[in-house]
């Protein structure tokens, strides 16, 4: 069973994830990414994942066999575990609770596409609803309270499989992050009276210099405090706590945006590392005035160091202003 | 002029250096670490970096040439600027100031060693002591708040040149994770009346399965949440909020158990990249009760993908006490 203990000092959690415990060896020789040879995620290949939790399929395709278009299976490797209690314990001055949690993945297409921004519209806007569906289904678990929807792309960025796919992990704590975003808004709110993330995009159209696209519903930009070269925003204009309770009928325009913008990031940087974290408020708490879900994206072309390590003060050596323009020029289909 | 910026939700702030500014296509090919060839820091090479701040000498020889032991040096390519006024703005939402502070680099040795561990512990006394030295000058600075100690060894742990050196930035404002720290340890000490670290140390030697090595007045041991596998603290059992207070006498006995903590990760991990961070209390801070000094050692193995970034949860593979029990059984000459 895994663990969850919390760092005493800054209430950091951690996972001990004894499932895939390792010796030292282990970590010597370099990571590889499996490329399409005995790909799991792969069509005809549905036998080498664990059985599918839910999939968009074709007409008369049966569950664990070819036919899906959007396919969300447990993760074969889970860094935590459904079954079980929680049997939260404090020793001393520590705490710890058991693993439990969901960690699934989204394999975005049958076809072995390495790149997201390969696949159509039509197919992007299942995948946002997979995700959508995912949320809604794992909220209903009441040990759960957060759900963090992500994915990894290059060996840099984490990814240890190449063929286009996102992953859940859903947690029975609230992250720092998402607690800190929420302590954050909310004193904004209580001061202001209004959504942070709201007066964000606002001052950014008013502004103009760090956008790098917008549809009708939806602003990509470049944040004013961008931790990373070319770090992206994409948000919903429209107020929104969650987003698993977002309208389906958006899902088509997010898969588009969200297209677009990566598309912009793969022909600039020529297929850059990256990461994207759809950031949004925890299960257990109602529909929230002061909070406003949105997408992350982090390209992975600086190295974090200890400087980064023990501070948490990035340096990013392209202003974002500089960074939107370039990507603003990026021609793409849409 | 860099600039600082800070995030408007979460306060987390970063460091716009224009003077790296860089084109998209700087990215492209992988980075690289300077070898021997051509080496700023070795021996005879004084010119290739900015005039010396400070250096432990041979006596009869002349700054900037040959004859150092430990030499301190400002960073060719600073994130900060020493010159200038914070010239503090709001701008709408966001909050911006300009880049000051120091950006140094300590010269751990006058020839082409890349590793810390192959120096004798009286060379490491003088980095101590050099490292102590520049925190006392630098606090002396009243726009200074801040000064981080940090080492990157290996291309994925951020390091550029091989040539075994340590880096000091020192900003204006206390960082996200040093304000995190002293709030939560303030707040234990609210409650309990004691220092968090102290407790943890009582503990840790109570427990004694995750301790390393000791001496008689620092232990070294894994982290009851370690982020990552083979994570390591050295804190000092004698309470101290601020590191560059520490009496000089101690330097020495600092250097030997840091020597022989990296030489065991070495030993074990194959010379694995690493980051390590000396955690102090703020420069305008006086003596805490409440907050104490360590070092956070961070062998690099694992990769830091979108779940960590989105959640600041971190997996780790390899259990603090197992990592722990095989450092312990790794020989070293001390």
């Amino acid at each position: 069973m895994p663990e969850l203990r919390k760092d005493p000092i800054i209430g950091r959690w951690i996972i001990i994830s004894t499932e895939r415990a390792k010796r030292p060896s282990d970590f010597i020789s370099p990571q590889r990414v499996t490329g399409s040879a005995a790909c799991p995620f792969c069509n005809g290949n549905e036998w080498m994942t664990p059985p599918e939790i839910f999939a968009f399929r074709n007409e008369n395709s049966i569950k664990d066999k070819e036919g899906w278009r959007v396919r969300v299976v447990p993760n074969k490797f889970p860094a935590l575990r459904v079954e079980g209690n929680l049997d939260k314990k404090g020793i001393g001055i520590y705490d710890r609770m058991n693993g439990i949690g969901a960690h699934e993945v989204i394999i975005e297409t049958p076809q072995h596409e390495v790149s997201i921004s390969a696949l159509t519209n039509k197919n992007i806007e299942e995948i946002i609803l997979a995700y959508m569906y995912r949320m809604r289904d794992l909220k209903q678990d009441k040990r759960l309270n957060y759900g963090m929807l992500f994915k990894n792309v290059g060996i840099s960025a984490g990814a240890s499989l190449e063929h286009s796919h996102s992953q859940l992990i859903a947690l029975p704590t609230v992250p720092k992050i998402a607690k800190e975003e929420m302590d954050g808004a909310k004193y904004f709110f209580d001061y202001r009276g209004r959504c942070i993330i709201c007066d964000m995009v606002a001052q950014e159209r008013e502004d103009g210099s760090r956008i790098i696209f917008e549809t009708e519903n939806f602003i990509a930009f470049a944040p004013y405090a961008s931790r990373f070269p070319f770090e992206t925003w994409i948000i919903p204009v429209f107020h929104q706590s969650h987003f698993e309770k977002m309208e389906e009928r958006y899902a088509y325009e997010l898969g588009k945006i969200l297209k677009t913008v990566l598309t912009k990031l793969e022909k600039s940087l020529e297929d850059p590392p990256y990461n994207y974290m759809i950031h949004t408020a925890p299960f257990n708490y109602n529909d929230l005035e002061y909070y406003h879900w949105h997408i992350e994206i982090i390209p992975r072309m600086t190295r974090v160091a200890g400087f980064e390590w023990g501070t948490d003060f990035y340096i990013n050596p392209v202003p974002p202003e500089d960074a939107s323009a370039f990507l603003r020029e990026i021609e793409t289909d849409s």
